[in-house]
């Protein structure tokens, strides 16, 4: 059977082991494993979430409401925004495939940094389009604006913070870039971490309200990280309507369940949960700066919740994280994106300590 | 700005009004509106399924395990099949949307029947393919196979029993249409109604492991109707490796939530609930029938959870859906298939009550 020629350069996206393999293929009892490896929101789920979900149980036979009325109109409030300029997906995954499907075809090309959500190209190239990258993992005008200019592509991606790397972008940096675009040009500004960044620096916080002014921007935010909702799958877009509307015709139907639109519709007046998930990470980070300090390693300065180390030569990050795993710690080691580098999510101090504990055993 | 020009051609699918909607819409209190739509299953959540979701509440913020080890654990042993022979999606409709992107393309075609679920041809033109469908709604050898002689199409759709007619089509005839497929043509047996059917009649029954001998077929299932988990979004495909393996690159990260695994692993293991649902569906569903002969217009044998009414002349469909909506009855108006008829979900002996007297005030 013949498929698509597309499929042949399709790579598969690599998560995070779950807890469940640890315990499969270690023999670790689950209650034993820790993972800081998917920027899971270490507080847990919000109580208050946790609640409505209870409460909506008994409602798992039922359709969605597709309309998302009222997720919707509780994000209109949250960024000042109307609904007309909200997109609903499946994680802001969902959405970077609906501009992908939008924008991209044979041919097409898409710029991004050297070093990013691994998505972007994953869903480029599912669409045969080519894919240009940055010298630097940084998002630098210097570096995109001649980039635009020279290649004009179709979607330009703006991650800040970055991820896998945990460094941010300056609000004037990010409007400079947008200037730059051709009007065909789309401006993907992809802010899953910006609560944790915009709580850091101001200069790094970016309103999506603020990018409406652009007619060809696109802001990205999720419910997965500062609002802990990652086992749920919901993220939102925030456009134009021009946009809105183009990418709502790849939205394929009741793509929110409705336990993740009843939860999500919960996490987004909880404000004080990510508060205290905001408080707890300030308190944290630092202690992972002071580890590799200490231990003589390198990191990326974190306006997100995880933490990027950068190891030395002689020392391999991926064995680091293999000897990490054997103890029952999970963290994403970045090899598969050409750096000696791990992403660590900043746990709670308990897994922070037991993270500690476990380098110090593997460093030996 | 610039889209692919496919969206130019791009319907949007038109879900079944909520009931949220109604409450807006109509002003009706929500305890008063009985949705006969969706064909969600009218005994509600399975009461295992719900205390599942309860118990994972607060696991809200954790990413699900992407290998869905344990869900196709569970559907291997109930089916019969190996692990490699399934992949899963939200809802069996995302794996109608894998087929389309990793089959169809600008020029190629599909064969489906005349009317049947609206999924398979939008998600046909978002590939710019070419659709190609029989004069009847049945889906009749004689009809499909001069048909996939004549064209050879990438994918043909059997749809059994059918959505939105109800009719099914018997085993062997769906053998004989698969038999003169081309070795390059995919053909999608679809049976998210297919415990239905196999209640009504084994002659109807198509079991996925069977089609396995078949180097080019795939069977779909879903949760969403007697297993009752509408609003969780979890279908299957069963095929032979080298399908799923295809269809398994078009597949994003996390497609289905961590709620969702859980409760279709709770569901899939809870044959009395499904059991029972079946036993009420054979109950109530003669009364439609009876309905339909005392009031003078057709219905077509159901082999699923609803029946489609057709009306004569001089009495629109269009007019009756909206009667009920008013009266706090939502049903599917089949008008924009081409068709005067109405999708009625056969619902609870309460809720067929209602219909039974809002029809009677409609009909006047």
């Amino acid at each position: 059977m013949k498929f698509n020629k597309e499929l042949d350069a399709i790579k598969t996206y690599e998560a995070g082991k779950p807890i469940e393999l640890v315990v499969r293929e270690f023999g670790i009892r689950p209650e034993q494993v820790v993972k800081l490896a998917s920027n899971e929101n270490p507080l847990g789920t919000s109580p208050k979430v946790a609640e409505t979900i209870r409460a909506n149980a008994d409602k798992a036979h039922l359709y969605p409401d597709d309309s998302m009325f009222e997720l919707k109109d509780s994000l209109a409030k949250r960024f000042n925004v109307e609904e007309e300029n909200i997109i609903i997906g499946a994680g802001s995954d969902q959405i970077l495939e609906f501009v992908s499907r939008a924008k991209l075809h044979a041919g097409s090309r898409v710029l991004m940094s050297r070093v990013t959500f691994a998505m972007y190209s994953i869903y480029a190239l599912q669409q045969g389009a080519e894919i240009l990258r940055t010298a630097d993992y940084r998002h630098r005008s210097e570096e995109f604006v001649p980039m635009m200019r020279e290649h004009k592509p179709e979607v330009v991606y703006l991650c800040t913070p970055n991820n896998p790397t945990g460094d941010a972008t300056k609000r004037e940096e990010v409007f400079r870039i947008i200037e730059a675009a051709d009007p065909n040009t789309l401006v993907v500004v992809d802010g899953a971490y910006m609560e944790y960044a915009a709580d850091r620096d101001p200069d790094y916080r970016i309103d999506p309200a603020e990018l409406l002014r652009y007619p060809n921007t696109l802001y990205l935010g999720t419910f997965s990280k500062a609002y802990g909702l990652g086992g749920m799958r919901v993220g939102y877009g925030i456009a134009r309507p021009e946009i809105i509307r183009a990418l709502m015709k790849m939205r394929p139907p009741f793509n929110i369940t409705a336990l993740s639109l009843a939860a999500a519709i919960a996490a987004n007046e909880d404000a004080a949960f990510v508060q205290k998930s905001l408080a707890l990470h300030r308190q944290e980070l630092p202690r992972y700066e002071a580890y590799a300090q200490a231990h003589g390693f390198d990191y990326i300065e974190s306006y997100t919740n995880f933490i990027t180390w950068i190891f030395p030569e002689g020392r391999n990050a991926s064995e680091v994280a293999d000897g990490l795993l054997r103890r029952g710690v999970i963290v994403r080691d970045l090899s598969s994106y050409g750096m000696n580098a791990l992403r660590i999510t900043v746990g709670t101090p308990e897994q922070n300590d037991r993270l500690f504990e476990a380098m110090d055993e593997v460093l030996g």
